[in-house]
């Protein structure tokens, strides 16, 4: 089997890629070893730039997305008992749009499979090859059947976890990392949410984020310990701890109702360089990962496509390789702006355990300036927003 | 002997608002444990806020200021090896000037000479009494002699080190700080500055300062370990290391020459809670210190006295005590934005020995996005020029 670019994994970024290099004539297959009831099973967030939503639509797979998603105008910030609004659009006359990250996924499978571009679902040991010659190829195996797939290019969209990353020598790679020290209990619940936006509070009992996935589904979060337990925390004992760290008037007309899902994540910050190797390039999360404070993940995912797909289109249009040998300096640049972003998000409204009296008042500090200056809050937002690509 | 407000320290807060105070009829009489020419001796920043200069103007003591200040734009943000201007003037509408600390000093022991008023340097131990009942007084001693002034309120404008702060029962203060694991050291020499702005400059081997007090006088500084000595930082060895840590076309157009003054400097954050205890009132660096990055210490000083004399004045005028009621919680505020922008700005310059790749990546990326993002430039300059009073 032959094709332009092999594209390895199948979730949003790789499907993204996939659908924009199909409508460019531009030949791929996409490889999962998982199945896509597998991928349409988990849980992400979902708040996306306006970059994002483009891309949506240049791949043709905006129409439920525009019909389904919350536009938002602005967020909460909550500390000393009350809301403070950061109002994105009069500050930057930009909105994000509240869109779950699986009905991305799936919106880009259904577009994929209406345009006929393969995807193999359930392959096991795909592995990468040759990508620092120019005949590079993939393998995998399949009901038993070992199989080859020779490309042009290999796009690694497979996350953190996957075998992309991981095929290039480790002495080809410089790796960045924080691992912050607590998690995300979050739960989903079908109740209405208890404000029409975002909230971000900051605690002294810790972070809690109040987001939603529509007007009657509720995705809420609280920090807690690395070593908490899930089975520990009842629904009760979530909202009664997720109140807590709410204004009183939030905390008060709160609508609670079972959850249908409940998890714990770390948060980590990550970044892999560069991002190109001869003809494997990483996207996504296979090179960098944020903490979700501030939803970079999958926006961040979206720009590396960008880039990706324009040298690409180059590449095979023009027969330039310019632009693909740009890629890695171009996406680590909009990376490192997000990854800081993140990370400064993450740690003005977390407790930290090792956090002294000094580091309160700083937090503090920098939450109610943010709050008083136009330009502080602009920046803030322009960044929530999304820079430009 | 009896006066309104006595004043113990002789530093630019305490003549400032001794000025400020004799000016409006109110009777002060200023105390310090040292003499005029030991205070004249030291040798302090002097970056002034447009806030500060305007202070100078309403104290009457602003002529030599005016003529010998220099008026500054903006400055330079040296990192990757090349400069990256701030333009304070056009991104504020605001300007600051660079006049030193001492010739502030200077300025308004003249004006308070002129003025008739009362000054008692070399007064040992000073000590302010009865401060929580409604007669407080100061005793001294001077050559030998016991001496007691009766008045209505203290300012204690007598710095980190001096007896006010420590007059007040622990139990009634909270204090937090920082200290920073770097001190700087720092040089006075008659050479032409080597820009005609200031220079912060990031860099692997440390933070860099090229300042000046005049068009042939320059301050330059460079972070060390705080076990450095001076007596082995020849002039020869400072300046290597100096250039070392700008950009090339600043290193190679350095002029250099002896210095005469030289001297390390530890760096640290402090601030105490509340700034008034009773009739006693905390000003500048009794009740707070933060690190010289961005030249804060004495335009923070100068708001505290701004919101002390318009207590004490509504106080002697109207009999209102509401302003002197509100001086610790408006002065704090400001306080903690400036103890804010000067922790962030030093750690955004600095190398810290514990900080890992990630955290040398993030200051790349903070470094990057300030110079390329209107607002965040805005957000830094506003704090640079001073947020209003």
């Amino acid at each position: 089997m032959r094709t332009q670019v092999a594209i390895i994994g199948s979730g949003p970024s790789g499907l993204l890629l996939g659908q924009l290099l199909t409508n460019a004539g531009i030949e791929n297959v996409i490889l999962d070893r998982v199945s896509k009831d597998y991928i349409l099973g988990r849980v992400r967030a979902g708040v996306l730039e306006e970059g994002m939503v483009s891309m949506m639509e240049r791949a043709g797979a905006a129409d439920r997305m525009h019909r389904d998603g919350l536009e938002h105008d602005g967020f909460s910030l909550a500390f000393d008992g009350r809301d403070h609004r950061i109002d994105l659009f009069g500050l930057t006359g930009k909105r994000v749009l509240v869109y779950g990250q699986t009905e991305v996924t799936r919106d880009l499978m259904d577009q994929r499979e209406a345009s006929g571009a393969t995807t193999i679902y359930s392959a096991e040991n795909v592995a990468p090859h040759d990508f620092d010659g120019t005949n590079p190829y993939v393998t995998f195996e399949r009901e038993g059947v070992s199989h080859r797939i020779d490309c042009d290019f290999i796009a690694g969209c497979d996350g953190y976890h996957g075998i992309s990353r991981k095929s290039v020598p480790e002495h080809s790679l410089t790796t960045f990392e924080r691992v912050y020290p607590f998690g995300w209990l979050g739960i989903l619940a079908d109740v209405p949410p208890v404000s029409h936006e975002l909230i971000y509070a900051n605690h002294s009992r810790g972070f809690a984020l109040c987001s939603m996935r529509s007007a009657s589904r509720s995705r809420y979060y609280i920090q807690c310990g690395l070593d908490e337990k899930i089975e520990d925390w009842s629904d009760e004992r979530f909202y009664d701890e997720l109140r807590r760290r709410l204004p009183a008037e939030h905390a008060e007309s709160m609508v609670v109702g079972p959850s249908f899902e409940k998890s714990i994540a770390p948060l980590r910050s990550f970044v892999a360089e560069p991002m190109r190797f001869g003809r494997l390039f990483l996207v996504g999360d296979a090179a960098h990962i944020v903490p979700p404070t501030g939803a970079k993940g999958l926006n961040l995912a979206t720009s590396d496509v960008f880039y990706l797909f324009e040298g690409l289109q180059e590449y095979f249009s023009e027969k330039s390789a310019a632009a693909i040998d740009a890629y890695s300096m171009r996406a680590l640049k909009r990376v490192w702006g997000a990854v800081r972003f993140s990370w400064s998000m993450t740690t003005m409204m977390h407790r930290f355990p090792e956090a002294g009296e000094f580091d309160r008042k700083i937090q503090e500090a920098e939450l109610n300036y943010l709050v008083s200056s136009k330009p502080a809050a602009t920046a803030l937002a322009e960044n929530y927003v999304g820079m430009p690509y």
